[in-house]
């Protein structure tokens, strides 16, 4: 099947005028066109080329998101979703420009069933400020990808990060989205039950698509009870295959640790740096036990065994929140720590997954081949997965060095293809990986470009993301 | 949108003619299409009607799959997968003939991933057959629906049963299938790394599409070791709102209970009778706590004092694996229990899921609803999902008898939808609640019945399931 006409090529001038006119009129000042506006909303934490929609929408409701939907649906102009913009792969770029919806108004929690654990909120409501409302509940929400990123960008990018270990990703713990698909109208994509087999899951089939099949105007997720002890800690090791057996052995023996995260030598070395801290510049795991006083107890003591076993230091833990809050915000700023590290310089960060027991063999091989070319790219790792990001800085001015990163991510992401393992995690394909999802994925992007053309006949979610013009 | 072109209504007899020629040369023997085999393949738990297909295949491998969908699809013939005939809504039945691909011989299981906690098999792979086979690696399948149905099946009604509460439904338990479409190629949805965000999910998309999108020919599922410790119990109540009170307790609270099964007085009659037993004919619970010596001997602990404070019967509780059997034997027996009161009479099992805080409420008023129309109709529930199980008697040759329990399904499936919770906990829908679907998901059908027909163009993937002739 050939993509070409999935990925539309050209701005469509005369149409983006008409969508222009019409929600002027529609939306009055809701709609903005200045170019500081433009730009912020094509601004990304990404290596990728910024590229400026036409007009920024601020939504402040389900009719909004309809209004813009419509007027792009007549005239067949791109509708780009846009939460905080944390995404890494260009998901918010605008290549053949079009309207941009700003989340950021939408950022009511509209109901709290403490009762059900579950909560429904609109796309714009950052993690931060759910968990912070929800704090007198006894109840949080576990998917913490790092940045304080919006629940609905989450949702589109199918987002995990530390916690997912324990707590899964985004595909487990959103029950049911609204979606307002490309004929304008709004749909529910299922119910507050905990189980269903009624028809086809829409809801997995929305988490995950980047803004390509429509447009999510609220999000219900499961909530879990917040743990009675919460304990973390940290450990080194000699190489990172020794870091790295630690995970799979705690992996493989079921111990339910919350957070199990890999930094290599020189991560920690960044991190040092920018968080003031004196951690030894050695592989180092940082961990979080979560449950009560005795089940933290019993995790640490057996994850203390596994690490003697692999020979790593002496497991060094505890409950004290303000040393985990430390530990953790170093660990969160782990990509701007490495960009400190020569902040001349660009970043890209990756994100293979790989199956757990391939694990030390292709960080092994990643850390290999950066020494080989003399690269400067500290490795991160939400291990407990099998996934790892490396952090490559690179000159993105000197043809050279882009063409070698470039080369770098090809070897790496078509390393965890080979080991059954995936191009990205979680942070998705966006405009950056389009040539490896169909690498990936082989047959099945046929089907996913059917989806694509049943549910968005027009391609105006999101178009020129996931598959590659051709 | 109007559904009449997805369901195609009249046997398309040339077509058949076809199709069991082609097949017949090309798989020689392992087309069958005597009257018992036939009858055989349309035979399911089920109050439904039998419809017969024309020619059964006993598929050996993907090849022969394919050669039946290439030959289906070339003639425009229904293609209805057979797993073991477990299903409770009519999904193998032939409503306009075709082929039924008997999947008994692909029961091979292809790979054990023992270090990445996975399995691969093919879709005629038995749940008993499986957990077996792994016994010696420590490692567990967890997903029980009672009867022995074939992993392909569960995959195909998102089935879950008695230990989702603690392990989720196979919607969490598939890692990735291969699946062959509708032009008869095969593709892999997903890699055996334990996340990716590589484009749709399309795994989630065919778990649970009964066969309607495409045909299963491996799953690829995550596996669980086997706890260190087993223990079980049963408690019981005076009313059935007390029992489920303790049910909803022990949810919020978040003790990771195994299995949490409700069982009414009637049910419990039932259950003695049939399987030898003396409990109490009261509603009771039936529970399973997994972990080690101390944690389920805590979970124990905090769940009597939920009991109590419930004003349960003492919680008598036994890790004795004989005891354990008897107890779950009894439970899995409860269908053919509650039909043997009264063999003369049909059966039909009911399957709604409410959110966990409306499931008194739901399960009080449908009692009431069984005792005001004087109906013979014991109550079964995976009580810690907030779903059960009306097994309704009735004289399917009585009209009378007919309508009113097809009244009562109607209440109690509206009841459900009105809770914010599904017609379909487990089952599926298959032809049995192909108006409730329409009813609970409302706008939501036009995209699945659009992804319907860009995936299956010629409406040959098991044609009369899901969505209603209108």
């Amino acid at each position: 099947m050939a993509l070409k006409d999935v990925v539309a090529g050209a701005r469509n001038e005369a149409g983006i005028a008409a969508v222009l006119d019409t929600l002027k009129q529609q939306l009055g000042d809701k709609l903005q066109t200045g170019q500081s506006f433009r730009e912020q909303h094509a601004h990304t934490t990404t290596y990728l080329t910024t590229q400026l929609p036409d007009g920024v929408v601020f939504a402040e409701n389900s009719d909004d998101v309809k209004a813009v939907v419509k007027a792009c649906g007549a005239h067949k102009v791109p509708v780009i979703p846009f939460g905080v913009g944390s995404s890494l792969e260009g998901q918010v770029n605008a290549p053949m420009g079009g309207i941009s919806v700003d989340f950021s108004r939408m950022n009511r929690i509209l109901s709290v069933n403490a009762e059900d654990l579950d909560v429904t909120v609109e796309p714009g409501v950052t993690r931060e400020q759910l968990n912070t409302y929800l704090r007198d509940t006894g109840l949080f929400f576990p998917i913490d990808p790092g940045a304080n990123a919006s629940i609905g960008g989450m949702a589109s990018t199918r987002a995990s990060g530390t916690n997912a270990v324990r707590y899964g990703t985004m595909k487990d713990n959103v029950l049911a989205l609204t979606v307002v698909k490309a004929d304008g109208e709004e749909i529910s994509t299922g119910r507050r039950a905990r189980k269903s087999s009624a028809g086809y899951d829409l809801t997995r089939l929305y988490v995950g698509a980047e803004g390509t099949l429509g447009v999510i105007t609220s999000v219900t997720l499961r909530l879990q009870g917040i743990p009675e002890k919460i304990a973390g800690g940290v450990c080194t090791f000699d190489t990172i295959a020794a870091a790295c057996d630690a995970v799979i052995m705690t992996v493989q023996m079921g111990i339910p640790v919350a957070r199990i995260e890999l930094l290599d030598a020189v991560q920690i070395r960044a991190c040092n740096a920018y968080s003031g801290l004196s951690y030894e510049e050695k592989p180092t795991l940082f961990l979080e036990f979560h449950g009560s006083e005795e089940t933290t107890a019993l995790q640490s003591a057996q994850f203390s065994e596994i690490v003697e076993e692999c020979g790593g230091s002496a497991f060094r833990w505890t409950s004290d929140a303000q040393e985990r809050a430390k530990l953790w915000k170093a660990r969160h700023d782990a990509y701007w720590a490495s960009k400190a590290l020569a902040p001349h310089l660009d970043a890209l960060s990756t994100d293979v997954c790989v199956p757990i027991s391939r694990f030390a063999e292709c960080v092994t091989a990643t850390q290999q081949d950066i020494i080989d070319n003399a690269m400067l790219a500290p490795i991160v790792g939400h291990a407990g997965d099998g996934n790892f990001h490396v952090l490559v800085l690179f000159d993105g001015k000197d043809p050279t060095s882009v063409a070698h990163t470039e080369a770098f991510v090809a070897r790496l992401n078509r390393r965890a293809i080979e080991m059954d393992g995936t191009c990205t995690g979680e942070h998705g394909i966006g405009q950056g990986k389009m040539s490896f999802l169909a690498e990936e994925v082989g047959g099945a992007l046929d089907v996913m470009i059917a989806i694509k053309r049943s549910l968005d006949p027009d391609n105006i979610f999101n178009p020129g993301k996931l598959f590659h013009a051709q």
